[in-house]
């Protein structure tokens, strides 16, 4: 018996990229979709190259009281995302978003499932949510939340400061980015603007890699049931470059310790997603290159089928307690519908609805 | 009377921008061509697109024995600038480099004329070179030596640092470069290489910004007649973007005071080369673009025909000791045969052999 | 005395390259402007770097009735361009146009200076245009009118097909073009869709090609005051490719007659605008490349100011009365607001508006 | 039992792509491998990711007499391709090659599968070659052979000709190709010379299409035993632009006969290499896509796994003895090893080597 699961948005260009990430997943089945424009139509008029079994399925509207899945993915556009995700919430859904509207509120737990699974502790208060099997039990028993995943430029940021954090106590970050042109959307960046170009600015980005990463190396207390954020010092500069997928990082940071073998720090980390075998996770959250010229966007995006987080040029000078490296992240996989996924695995796992 | 120069290294690609550069100049007039092929061709035949007057000259071997020039450019490849260099040094003559072999030297004065017009002093041991009206005469009462300009990645940190330093003593720096790929020279950078991709690596670069930054902020004792380096922490991440011309940087720095208006103090920052109003020498060392999303390298490279240093993204945390910045500055020009004129320029002016 | 002309939509992006194009011309002064938004504001407040004599001028709505100047340039979006030229044609107006709606019209002459000037002579029912001291006498006395100038695309091939065809009498053509991003205005074609990719199709564009270029070479009938259109049958293949700005195109033609030094007929093509000594006309309309790769984008589009269109790769087989070659023309130069420039001053010269 | 095959110039980069695409080949086991370098050292030390079983072989020179495979695949550059293989094929080896030296020898037969496997009956004066159990036999009993792939712009032309010419009797060929930076090999082209850019040259390229598609179209007689090439006139634009992989072409064809259904005519073409369901062959050797915009290199090449020729943008006008279209097909794959190893497969099914 899978998991019964919706997809907010489907028709939209990231919802595409949930419905074939999806495609024979062994834990979640499609039923239900929703759309801003097409409702009433079928899923494969709109959705090029689905399979067979979601074709027929028909386009709602992103009302609660139509929808009746176990569990609800939401690639919503940031504009409508707050307003639509709060009214499943309500509902009693379990909503997993990878906007950014609810990220920072106090009782959304911000997830990358090797980072901080712990955090989904927040959602304890709610008694154990169960696989409804019909309309009126859900109503009745079960209190509805939002779990999000962070900015896709984040995501490989937290995810090498987790095991340098852990280690070392790491105070002060500066992060230069190199950002792809899909983590714009679509049409997104116009030809004339990038080509023999740099777009040395993103909106909001800068401040939303701080402030989520600060949440998810926070610590979730047992007796407040929240989170305490952490308080690196993080300074960003976000930048368009032009590279179709793949998000690459330069890292500067410094920590309260000294840091020795940070090469292996970063292979030796692994996870509850690697413990729990998590269809999802790769095998190795953080996977280290020794060559002189890596992480390349180009050449390592896809290794760990672009859930993993690539590092190379790994470096430190005479101040041990400082140390520079690159990092690469897939920012429409890892940083978005994989991210995703990988966070309701990680979510059914622990609640028990598996 | 125009000084005469001679070029060395004329007909490979920097050569050739050293010629065009010089087209028309107002004290400069080259007399001399060297190459390590050709020998014996007329600068003409291979060269397109020279004005008559140049056209006609032979060209020579890099041999200083065969040179009359006052004063000798050096674009020559790294490889073999330190040998031939240093031979017309011990000939006599007067050189201007902008190779890297004797940048840290410690009689070599390295100049950005907007930063440090008065490491030049490192040469007044020698006895005020003049205007040679023939060669024995050169051999017999002048002194030779070598001035250098930076890296082309340097130019625009230093010369955004200077006022910085000057007002708020800097002491540690982070930059991230976006470097353009004519830094590499041609063929330099294979197309399948940088398509759709990012090369996080540039071979010997980080350590050469880093050092030459130091030394071009560093101060000159008049009693050890030496440059006592500055000793600001700067940590460099260079990188290859698809970009034809135009390195931007990415700057993060921590000062000991608390900075204020920096814009104010960019803006304001002139210098020796405006003053003496040298022929090359842009209206403005720096330009504060405002808006949101600039410096940009297709948009902004050519600002003060390609000498000025453009600064944008200005910005500061809670922590006003604290500053980050977007820098560019064109590295084809500024960085290399334009930044090499200038600074023949001053040193004309300053020695008096105008 | 200036001709004072007014520019419809001179706030798009078009129009403000018309205002930049016409600084300092010798002939021309833009005295009024219009656009859809901005209606009662100063041009210099939406334009940037704009001379100071125009900066004060306000923007109108695009209605005859609020329009005094001579001569109006019309670069308006082809959705809004057949209505407002036709409005401003029946006030009494004389237009031109870069716009696609009335290109085909009857009475509309479409013009490349160089190749079909005669074509003018369409207007030649109209009383001759004097220039209006009032608005009352305009009215009263003048018959509006439009001249267009041809597609982006079209320029570069009926200009080299001009001479040929009138030697070698043109029969056939098969052109395969790859054109700049520039051509498809802003915010234009999405990263996404060129980055490392070649669109094969641009709507509308293949039929405008080879049906503009048929009027273009058509003959001018003085009995019937018509253009008998030639009957070349020309077969077109319109493709984007990532290239900012220049349309290359390759060419294949047959004629009725063997073809005997193409690159001397190309050489020795001139015409009324060099004539005439037109301000914007480039000194050779055409110019051959005799290098073995040329002509290039980024390379040539600069040529001739842009005005001019870069032959090369003249290639015959065996069978003399083919041809093959290439030919480069900058889209928004010659293409666009130079080319409507161009045209314009032929018609004032032609027309003793001087 | 697998046939034994060796790769001569196995280390180079078109020599590694035969080794990754043989890995796990059902019929072909590569067994010895040459190289102009590193001889004597372990294939696995020098080229990465290869499967265990052929990392220990040892590299040997291209010297036939150190050679004992059935096969030999040769991916040699053209400069040392002629001689290398001539002296294989001397020594009684048979040599798949998609170097360019032999294409257009007599004996030798140039294959493209689908297009004409009969071609391969050149070959039929060889006494049916068998699998030599030990060298001295092979020298005894067997003559040598070269079967020749072609030039990666030719392929999908000839591929996509092949049916319509046998329908309609084609004339007259123009085609004009964008190719993509990987037909170039490494480094290829420098990256300053492609950005923002289209290089309209490929050295030798417009002939090697011409000549090698009128070979493959040519009629094999079996009386004389050698090929009848077709009598196309054909038109060669060959052109560079900045896509990584796949050469898109833009065809315009005249046939004796009216083109009627050439979607169906290309849908429907399916040959031997289909029929006997070689290990490569794709299913559809060719794919028509009907959007209005493909194929695109990006989005289109891996169709078919590469093997695929896509053909969109399928066009005619009034006169239907005429045809154009797009067509596109992956350069490295089915234009060098994939097509290569394609030819081995059913070289070795007719020959019975199986």
């Amino acid at each position: 018996m899978k998991i019964k699961v919706a997809i907010l948005g489907a028709t939209g260009r990231v919802g595409q990229e949930y419905l074939h990430m999806l495609k024979g997943h062994p834990w979640f089945e499609v039923v239900e979709a929703t759309g801003n424009t097409k409702v009433g139509s079928k899923l494969g008029d709109i959705v090029p190259d689905l399979p067979q079994e979601i074709r027929t399925i028909e386009i709602k509207e992103s009302d609660p009281s139509q929808i009746e899945s176990d569990l609800v993915f939401s690639p919503l556009p940031s504009s409508v995302a707050r307003e639509i995700e709060s009214k499943f919430k309500r509902a009693g859904f379990g909503v997993i978003t990878d906007a950014s509207p609810h990220r920072m509120d106090e009782d959304t737990p911000l997830i990358i499932p090797e980072v901080n699974p712990d955090h989904l502790n927040i959602l304890s208060s709610i008694s154990s949510p169960t696989l409804p099997s019909d309309l009126k039990k859900r109503k009745r028993r079960r209190r509805g939340f939002i779990v999000a995943t962070p900015n896709c430029t984040t995501v490989g940021l937290a995810m090498t400061l987790k095991p340098l954090h852990d280690a070392f106590d790491v105070r002060k970050v500066v992060m230069t980015s190199f950002q792809a042109l899909s983590g714009a959307g679509y049409p997104g960046v116009p030809s004339l603007d990038i080509q023999d170009n740099v777009i040395p600015y993103i909106e909001g980005e800068e401040q939303k890699v701080a402030n989520e990463t600060n949440k998810l190396l926070g610590k979730y207390s047992q007796r407040t049931k929240s989170i305490k954020h952490s308080s690196i010092e993080i300074y960003c500069s976000c930048n368009r470059v032009a590279v179709i997928d793949g998000h690459l990082e330069s890292v500067y940071l410094e920590a309260n310790q000294e840091i020795t073998n940070p090469e292996g720090v970063f292979e030796s980390f692994t996870s509850l997603p690697q413990k729990l075998k998590l269809p999802s996770a790769p095998e190795r959250p953080i996977i280290v290159r020794r060559e002189i010229d890596r992480p390349q966007p180009r050449l390592d995006r896809m290794a760990g089928n672009g859930m993993s987080t690539i590092v190379g040029r790994i470096r430190q000078g005479q101040n041990k307690k400082t140390l520079q490296y690159h990092l690469l992240t897939h920012n429409t996989i890892r940083g978005a519908a994989g991210g995703a996924i990988l966070t309701a695995e990680l979510l059914c796992k622990q609640f028990g609805l598996l």
